[in-house]
């Protein structure tokens, strides 16, 4: 075995806590079914899209007693998507259950993703190579990848791959997309007459893949306090060389619970949250002028530094910003041959600002575009995905937002501080992090739940685990049915069957505690430094959730 | 006071460990004279410039017996330069210390570094004061700042300063350039015929001011744990999606022990030292065709992954690159109205282009820059400094290497891989982390020993601990007479005696650990995931030192 450090060392031993359901072993867990569960809403669309696994129970477990002679299970595990901490403990808690009731049992992990499943390629997970991997970071134990299993004829290799390796079960750890396709795999292979069970655990650090059921995906607390351990310090520092202002990207694409947790965890002065940006149709000129507004008043106190953090999705939930882009695409669309003649970016430029100052629909449009710094002008322009389409994905946003910023405060005869900023973007550092405590019990807990579900031959099932706002001897582990998590969204033209993403909720609890907060941490140094996860030491530090769960559900 | 997070309100109850000569409190410290110390070369001209303070003794200290009746010290403290983790114990050392010697001493904390002793802006620290901020990151109880005290102007305002407020001492934190002026200071003051201490203690994250007797500067061991966490966190990522090649920019503009410690506590596949780069008189083309060797040699294994390290000061460390902005900084002024003249880019870049290649000397500098990307062209072209003079300083080093190995990989036939880079740049999320044990103990050691030198009246001295690379009960405290650490350089066209930096020795044990390794950690993953600080748990983890120290003094 290669080299690892002091700490990896250490947390190797660590034996993660689970819910007293579970606690005498699987092979000890009753499996109380309750009342059948289905959608909030399209409940006849949906059952028709699920005839095979539709309107199953929620399921609770108890402590019971052993059930007798068991068979050896053998089940098939897949990551899915980005990483996420505590993916390895999720395999674990599945390898050590399925041991736990039959020696012969096995644990095949497919390799890179959903596409190993698909080919077929896999690594059967030895003893050794699990205690290699317990309460570590990352996905690398088996790799993870982005393929998405939704079609028949990818269905139907998976089936050929079930029956090569006789697998009673296949556990997909993912976020929102994979467990909707974990459920259409479900109903297929039910429907093709498999008994193979297909059971969802819920993966992904944005947290936006939660409901009544499920609290919170696992990883969002250990990435998230990465991120909040590096802004503390940031903010620290900032506090201390009293001058730069700070603009910190977080990840997370669609909702902005990464940046809601690390702004109510670090109070930096300014927290943009993409939810409430769409809601209150904010122009990119508001948010400018938001972020001046706070500059303006803490350099009126002295205070030519600060922090601003901003969710990477953001651009996409600013409302003109979308049309722009629409705008753009159209127009680029329309005049493709002419824009091809074009040689300079300045021309490309002047030409794109003609076009759209033409229009009278776009001629606010056409301002919008105008204000815009060169460099984005320009990737607007420039970087289009092979459809022709504008990659907004692509947008420095946080190089946009702290230029703009540069400049309104620059223009206003008010403004008499210095201006000077760094800029941060925050991901890649959080996501393959080792799990925190939570998270190592949590995921190892949800990898326990898989491994029940299969044995009692559930499929289409998400394993669960309440109450995790409280101490693990409260913690309630069960089943829940993935198709009640359904609605009907549009997708790439179509109506389909989808687990709603979970964004922010404007009346949520979390967002209330950041709006009754900010006005003061805007102008005061009220900056908390929340410090490193902590792995040992007193309960209240190493134990500790994220304000997001505690508020939402505490 | 403010709200604290919960790690914070444990971590203020800290009691940082002393070494066994300080464990009776200062009073009952004994000093112990040794031989007269003097620099290791220049010792006439620096005797001549320190006549008052040349020549003093090494100094250690004893546990010794209560000296008797003591009267109040009054002490000003400075905190110099950038932020490094523990500044904030030094004066709690210093605070406790001379506190429990007799109540009614005071600590004055001058307010944004050197320019508050200047000009007489103080706090003078109170207990609670001090509580708040024991054990924290930071330099925000005080703040800190960049003045350098250096001219006899200067030294009359701060003699203004000391007068009005009776100080016995002035103790300065900071690194090799403001403990430089402590000792002029110290020398000036003396000259002047007052009896006010000067005592230095050395701080920097870079890790630059060592020898002999300083085995580490204070807040190197927390913030280069800070960065080899996230860098093993983005290691483990990277294994895991198998997708990007992460360069990550490393603080430090000088030396490149930052990036040298990170490589060794996480096997990055590349770990460029600016020091290696100068003595093998590297090019900027070598250095990239290096990189792209070890990225297609992962490729044909079949990863299209890795981690590669940069210090931030490696440009300047470049002779090629160093002779070019030389040139460019002559031909710039050598042609400044006619450049003036030029308006876009790209003609810009073109007389420049024209004029390199005009002169048979620099042809070959043409090259070099006409290989560079645009922005990078640019940069050298109109970022200049007040003199007229290229900022080095302002390159995006990490950029610059990730554009010129993709490109170079593209040109490549034989290389068959995908480059897909992602890029990063580590600092301020270190600089003022909560210091870890060793920097807990060790600054409020370096604290509790600037008030014992300050106590048996010394002057210009740095407060030293040695062995500490072994447990604390075998740290042995004493100081140094800042002058033996002098040698003369060329500053600003004057030979001035200054501390020589330490810059890392390829003949070094830590330079050579890193030699033996990287063969085999460019191609195999052989990383190594450190984790974040704990400040709890075995003593192995907690209060673990760096490899760098261990390998060197251990």
């Amino acid at each position: 075995m290669s080299q690892v450090s002091i700490l990896e060392k250490h947390r190797k031993q660590y034996q993660p806590k689970v819910p007293p359901s579970l606690r005498q072993g699987i092979a000890k867990v009753k499996v109380v079914e309750g009342a059948a569960a289905e959608p909030a809403k399209d409940r006849e669309t949906i059952r028709k899209s699920f005839p095979n696994t539709y309107g199953k129970p929620l399921l609770s477990f108890q402590a019971g007693v052993d059930a007798g002679e068991t068979t050896p299970l053998r089940i098939g595990v897949v990551l899915s998507g980005g990483q996420a901490p505590g993916g390895h403990n999720v395999i674990a808690g599945l390898f050590d259950s399925v041991k736990s009731i039959h020696p012969q049992s096995q644990i095949f992990g497919f390799l890179g993703g959903p596409g190993g499943l698909e080919k077929g390629k896999y690594e059967t997970i030895t003893a050794e190579r699990m205690d290699a991997y317990r309460n570590t970071g990352g996905f690398d134990i088996i790799g993870s990848g982005r393929t998405k299993l939704e079609t028949p004829e990818q269905f139907d290799r998976c089936i050929e791959v079930i029956n090569s390796l006789a697998l009673q079960a296949i556990v997909i750890i993912g976020g929102d997309d994979s467990n909707t396709n974990a459920a259409i795999l479900a109903e297929y292979l039910k429907a093709k007459g498999l008994t193979t069970s297909v059971i969802g655990v819920p993966k992904t650090i944005d947290g936006d893949l939660k409901n009544m059921h499920i609290p919170v995906s696992f990883g969002f607390d250990t990435a998230v306090k990465t991120y909040a351990e590096l802004i503390g310090n940031i903010a620290r520092d900032a506090g201390s060389a009293k001058k730069y202002w700070h603009f910190i990207k977080l990840m997370g694409r669609s909702a902005s619970h990464i940046a809601l947790e690390a702004g109510l965890q670090t109070h930096a002065n300014v927290t943009l949250i993409s939810e409430e940006v769409e809601k209150r149709n904010l122009s990119l000129e508001q948010i400018v002028d938001d972020i001046a507004r706070v500059i303006s008043a803490r350099a009126d106190a002295g205070k030519n530094y600060g922090v601003v953090l901003i969710p990477e999705g953001l651009i996409e939930f600013i409302p003109s910003f979308k049309t722009l882009i629409g705008r753009l695409n159209d127009l680029l669309a329309k005049n493709e041959a002419a824009f091809a003649k074009l040689e300079t970016a300045d021309v490309k430029i002047a030409a794109m600002s003609g076009w759209l100052e033409a229009e009278a629909l776009s001629a606010a449009l056409g301002k919008t575009f105008a204000s815009l710094p060169k460099t984005i002008q320009l990737q607007l322009l420039l970087d289009r995905d092979p459809h022709g389409n504008v990659q907004v994905s692509l947008i420095d946003t946080d190089a946009l937002l702290a230029e703009l910023v540069g400049r309104k405060l620059k223009a206003s005869p008010a403004y008499k501080g210095k201006f000077s900023s760094q800029r941060h973007f925050f991901g890649y550092e959080g996501r393959a992090a080792a799990p925190s405590n939570f998270d190592a019990d949590y995921c190892y807990s949800l990898g326990c739940v898989a491994a029940v579900l299969v044995k009692s031959g559930r499929t289409g099932y998400m394993a669960s685990i309440r109450n995790v706002s409280k101490g693990v001897d409260q913690w309630a582990a069960g089943g829940i049915p993935i198709s009640m998590m359904f609605n009907m969204e549009q997708r790439h033209g179509h109506r389909k069957p989808v687990i709603q993403k979970a964004l922010v909720e404007l009346e949520g609890p979390a967002f209330k505690a950041l709006a009754a907060g900010r006005s003061r941490w805007e102008i005061e140094d009220a900056f908390i430094y929340p410090g490193p996860i902590q792995y040992f030491g007193p309960s209240e530090v190493s134990d500790a959730i994220t304000q997001t769960l505690e508020l939402e559900q505490g």
